[in-house]
């Protein structure tokens, strides 16, 4: 049997492969991007869950619409707020988390050959979902600031057939970097003047521990170019599986087409459950808890990395979000790193897959939400040891 | 901004704008394909749903495995013995809803331009999933037996970039038929002389009102080239989206690449409260209450049709599923006569869409799971009397 020509690009992706590797409850992990599931709301998701079924129980397990169910629907628009953006429910699907819009977005907007310009590194999953529609990947350099605009507008005016910006401007996967509001605005007006669509990725951005969350690139957008993509994954519960688009005009219109075709709508149940957590619970409390939690945790990773790490290995400080991102001298390899480091109980994720085009292998992304914080230092101070005997074989 | 071509063949199901229409609870419908929501397992929800966040809440909310759950699967991997597979969990593919499967069947199959050979009529939801790719359709010519074997052995034959076969066999959507034994085992002898997958889509089957369940076309492939696609949508609950997969080696592998990129997995927790409702209550005892519905339903409107329809209008008998399929004489369009019925206050779907390149448009399909058996007496009759009008205006 033949299969697609499509199928040729899309392998496993790595971190899963990884993470089948760690499922050993030994291992300190900070390889996944796993949300602390302490926290949880289990028994209020047993409380929403038997109101919604025996309230509208026989609604509840229908079909529904494809656009997703309204009442949700208009308390996300009324949350986009927050990030500067005024809004109403017409122009809101929900998916099933973003990761489903990631996907839509190839589907809606990349014919094979089209390239993607993205931050360099960007997100595995983003990648592995925009691979399925054969585009080339091209990217962009980014600093402390997000993604260097000169480069961009450089490429722009060198590059045909680019079809699709994408980007995660706040606490960026890999990276844990924040866009500057600068490099927000311009980035609209180069996408204005070289007319494409911006998909900016937003996991994370609820989950800021300090300051003031900046607006989004959406909220700068007067032309509806901008595909802003949002989910309760980090903020409420991964498993559940619930995200949305936001879009104008035509462009929402054939992510619905696409949604249609692609599973008719996501789970009716899950949709008002998390609806009616919304109205009987307080969801920002629960961020707020969780934030607490995780800046905690943030804090001890980055001490014990000051501690216990060579002085030559660089990283990035997250204001938010779930990782850190490390950068090794020239030369090394972080794969190398983790085979040793898994022989002392200690993962990560080596950072080369989040180089659409390949690269950087002296990289790796380290995550803190999932352990504790005596895990996070214990597990820092092992990984500090590794380091330090892999970068004097080097030298 | 600019789409992908693929956008351009993608428009809003005719069938979903006609649900729409017909929200108005004063009109009898017999359009959509919905289960009847007073059949759902509401109260038996509640309790799975407690069961498993209490028991294992944080597992249920968190990020889990593309396959799908475990213990899921094995026990869908146990019930393909009722048509006569012999398989393992390893083969089963979690999606969402079997309309995902759809989906990636194109993904994992189709290049632009490639044939996909279905039967004529066939399911418009997979039409419209399967046109994302780009592919031509050749619809072959089918019978009360099934599809034609002799014109698809013909099409075989002659035309080039036949890439795939999709098949309904069981109570088929739309038009309510089931393949004859022969037919399926000449199917899998045609697919392996031509070397090509067949996907058989199969989310009726275990709603048979009488006689006994056939082997799936799945059951006489020694080859692994047969996917198949089941759901718990007309078994249990819709608005849950769980379907599966049924697959081997390298086909399931890139099923769950694709997967993986769609949208990482399919809800944790209602794939484990559907996994306890199959532990804790019979889902075959469940399955007999909705036969018990749907066959009286069913009785109630071949009985309706047979004395109020005008003669000349053809019908099919369906021995389980939820949908009976009718034609008018030649020449008569049943967009017109839907424009007439739904003044009085009855609906349907006309039976063009259900054809990838256009034709019959004399068509229309019924469905009598939705409607009490009163709805159903009444809607018929006044469906007769619109009927004898536009044939008289025609005669």
């Amino acid at each position: 049997m033949k299969f697609a020509k499509r199928m040729e690009a899309l392998k496993a992706s790595e971190i899963r492969e990884i993470l089948k590797l760690i499922e050993n409850p030994e291992i300190i992990s900070f390889a996944g991007g796993l949300p602390a599931p302490e926290l949880f709301p289990v028994k209020e998701m047993v409380d929403v869950s038997k109101r919604v079924l025996e309230e509208d129980g026989e609604k509840a397990l229908q079909y529904s619409s494809t656009e997703g169910y309204l009442p949700l629907r208009e308390k996300i628009a009324k949350r986009m707020e927050e990030v500067g953006v005024k809004t109403t429910a017409d122009n809101i699907l929900i998916t099933s988390g973003s990761q489903q819009g990631l996907d839509f977005s190839g589907k809606v907007f990349l014919n094979e050959g089209d390239v993607v310009l993205c931050e360099s590194p960007s997100y595995l999953g983003a990648i592995n979902a925009l691979k399925s529609y054969s585009p080339q990947f091209v990217e962009i350099d980014t600093d402390h600031e997000g993604m260097n605009m000169e480069e961009l507008e450089k490429v722009l005016k060198e590059r045909d057939n680019i079809k699709m910006i994408y980007v995660i401007p706040d606490f960026q996967n890999p990276s844990g970097r924040t866009w500057s509001i600068e490099r927000r605005k311009r980035l609209i007006e180069l996408a204005n003047e070289f007319d494409l669509p911006v998909i900016e990725d937003n996991p994370y951005g609820e989950l800021r521990f300090e300051g003031e969350r900046p607006p989004s690139v959406k909220s700068f957008d007067t032309q509806g170019r901008v595909i802003y993509l949002g989910t309760f994954s980090k903020i409420f519960c991964p498993g559940l599986r619930v995200g949305w688009t936001l879009g104008d005009g035509e462009a929402l219109q054939k992510y619905i087409f696409v949604k249609q075709g692609a599973d008719l709508h996501t789970n009716t149940l899950t949709q008002r459950e998390i609806n009616k957590f919304m109205e009987v619970y307080s969801i920002d409390e629960h961020i707020e808890k969780i934030k607490d939690v995780y800046r905690k945790r943030r804090d001890v990773m980055m001490e014990a990395i000051k501690e216990y790490f060579p002085k030559v290995v660089k990283y990035t400080y997250p204001e938010g979000g779930l990782f850190t991102w490390c950068e090794l001298p020239e030369g090394m390899d972080a794969k190398e790193v983790f085979k040793k480091s898994i022989e002392e109980k200690v993962a990560f994720v080596p950072g080369g897959s989040f180089y659409p085009n390949g690269g950087k292998d002296n990289t790796f992304r380290l995550n803190y939400s999932m352990m504790s914080e005596d895990k996070i230092q214990e597990g820092i101070q092992r990984l500090g040891k590794v380091l330090e005997l892999e970068i004097q074989k080097k030298a």
